[in-house]
């Protein structure tokens, strides 16, 4: 098999995996919390933010696609989980924050989704599993750096 | 580092490093043929499907999001790369078939986009591309077969 072929082959697995994760994070989300991993990844980058970010903010730090964060947003703050202020130093912008409902929610969840992720990867040694994050952050790198032929 | 805590690791990487890749090659789409990862992928399935598919179906194959199929096959047919026709064997059923034109677009397409991947993952030795295939799959038939605790 060519480099090329080698390399295309990896990257549709690469893809596939990744999409078959994310669906059954999804899948667990709904059956054991009625959310879904958008939600759950909007809720985890209000929760390392504790002074609340702004809508342009959240958008730029999710990282699923597949939900529109003004409507995921409008949703928590009606499941009371979420509050929208306005920023005390620029009056035209809103600030979305977990509330107390809304960090207790979203650390049982945090509990559960790390279970579910050990579930899944507890399929290769420790040592692959270090392994493939090494060699993972090599080709990050490979990406970020710019090249002639790409 | 616990096994949970590592797995979480290898988890984030993966899926941000699949985010890199497919953001990369949108671009290079975008620069090199004004096209996107969602036209390139619903070509690539009529390519593999000579008969046609119904939009059922396309909805069906298409791996990435982000695109309304409706609206995808719209364009496409604009720019003559497909074509609707209704199904000879059920009336109420458009077949979405590639043109001739259609084919060569997707043929260049489907070159620069092998060299791309291989220029990506030719950050790693082809052994470690190998290794990594064959532990993805490992994982794939993790999440596919019934567990107690996921």
């Amino acid at each position: 098999m060519s480099a090329a072929q080698d390399s295309l082959r990896l990257w549709l697995r690469l893809f596939s995996t990744t999409t078959l994760v994310e669906r059954e994070l999804d899948r667990a989300l709904k059956r054991e919390f009625g959310s879904t991993l958008p939600r759950f990844d909007l809720l985890a980058q209000l929760e390392r933010a504790p002074e609340g970010l702004r809508m342009g903010e959240l958008s730029e730090r999710i990282l699923t696609t597949g939900g529109n964060v003004t409507w995921l947003v409008r949703a928590l703050e009606a499941d009371k989980l979420v509050t929208r202020r306005v920023s005390p130093t620029d009056k035209r912008a809103a600030v979305v924050r977990l509330t107390a409902a809304g960090k207790r929610h979203f650390a049982a969840m945090a509990r559960a989704h790390e279970r579910w992720i050990a579930d899944i990867f507890a399929a290769l040694p420790a040592a692959d599993r270090r392994a493939m994050h090494a060699r993972l952050g090599v080709v990050k790198d490979r990406i970020r750096s710019p090249r002639t032929t790409a």
